[in-house]
């Protein structure tokens, strides 16, 4: 791991770093380590500083958290290869077809789980090095159809929050949670209908689970589901 | 309103008192007024100072609300009325001989509102005297089956905190309401099916609604979501 700049803005530090080929950022409270740490998986088409990524970041660093974010391959800083250009492509002409954006999307996903899972348990060796943890996982929409299955097969998180997605594809790796889990669901998501999302928490093998669900659309999440979030996690995570 | 007994626990203070024929009980932090007031609705079988009334009370106190609560008609200290009694016969006759369980409720529970309502308006009457306000309501179960409509016809109530109830026979007091809801819904409730407990969800017409649902049955809506309805009614009420 290395890291490329450093900046502090009042009083929080966002250290940008590179870890083999993933770039990707790590926010502190200024000065502090020996804190649990938040990965923060962002959204299909945003990258690790998007502004939706930032706000939650802020706000469980104002908590007492350390966060890290990195570009998923195709996003931000990351050139989009090849093969993933033609999966894409693929997807995209399904999509077209009239193929429902469920199904499409599930293929799509799988390919970037593949990718992505050892780039995420690699961020996570190097960051545990530095002393963080307990660690957590925060990440909805493409932010769960990666995380969930990462968490699933990953000891070290040990509570999550995801939502904005549905079933399919990821029936197998719910079944295998057994972290705490928080998901969130929105009531008109145009991108995952109702039956989905509440099957797909339904899956969801974790003793303890709570569903907030919320009216809106996919990007309309509430603003006070961030304060539930850092409450969740400050339940688990010390 | 007649206080008829004032004790003072911890910083607590718990006021009993009589309205009418109503008994109720007044907690506040010892020796403060001018608080936000939360009314809480028992649940069928529970009384105003059944211990799960009693530790939300407690937690709301501690956040610094002021907490109503008043015993429903022959539940408590107060006798069942012979009309009250050949109701409850004729719901256990038609639970035994086999009608589904929501059916035989909702009835019993329209009765209950029509007597109930008007009891939580002049205690409110009362208490707003006293300078408590703004108002929110807590109630599950029974205390949904009647809060609902009664926060549906009454403009002083700003927030409620509903769940554990079904569609049949609120719908239309659902349609009615305006007010921030947060609905607690339980994942494998004995009592309500989970269809009927989204379908009240759906129903209802705020514009904020927020659905929490957790695995268990009836009694088992996790400690936790006491501090997030502290999180709601603060944002409501403050």
């Amino acid at each position: 791991m290395r890291c490329t700049e450093e900046t502090i803005t009042d009083g929080v530090s966002e250290r940008l770093f590179t870890l083999d080929d993933v770039p990707g950022v790590l926010w502190t409270p200024a000065g502090q380590t020996d804190l649990p740490l938040i990965l923060i998986g962002h959204g299909g088409g945003l990258h690790k500083q998007a502004p939706p990524v930032v706000a939650r970041a802020r706000g469980f660093v104002s908590a007492g958290f350390a966060v890290a974010a990195i570009d998923m391959p195709g996003h931000g800083d990351r050139p989009l290869s090849a093969e993933h250009d033609q999966i894409r492509a693929g997807f995209r002409a399904r999509m077209a077809a009239g193929e429902p954006a469920w199904q499409s999307l599930a293929d799509y996903n799988k390919a970037l789980v593949a990718w992505t899972v050892p780039e995420w348990q690699a961020t996570l060796d190097a960051l545990l090095k530095l002393g963080f943890g307990p660690v957590g996982y925060n990440g909805t929409s493409m932010g769960t159809a990666i995380g969930l299955p990462l968490t699933a097969s990953e000891p070290r998180i040990v509570a999550a929050v995801f939502g904005l997605a549905g079933l399919e594809s990821l029936a197998e790796a719910a079944a295998g949670l057994t972290v705490p889990v928080e998901f969130l669901l929105q009531w008109d998501d145009q991108l995952v209908s109702r039956e989905q999302g509440l099957a797909l928490f339904d899956a969801i093998g974790s003793a303890e689970k709570t569903l907030h669900a919320n009216p809106g659309g996919h990007g309309d999440v509430p603003a006070f589901e961030l304060d539930s979030s850092v409450r969740f996690f400050e339940r688990h995570l010390r």
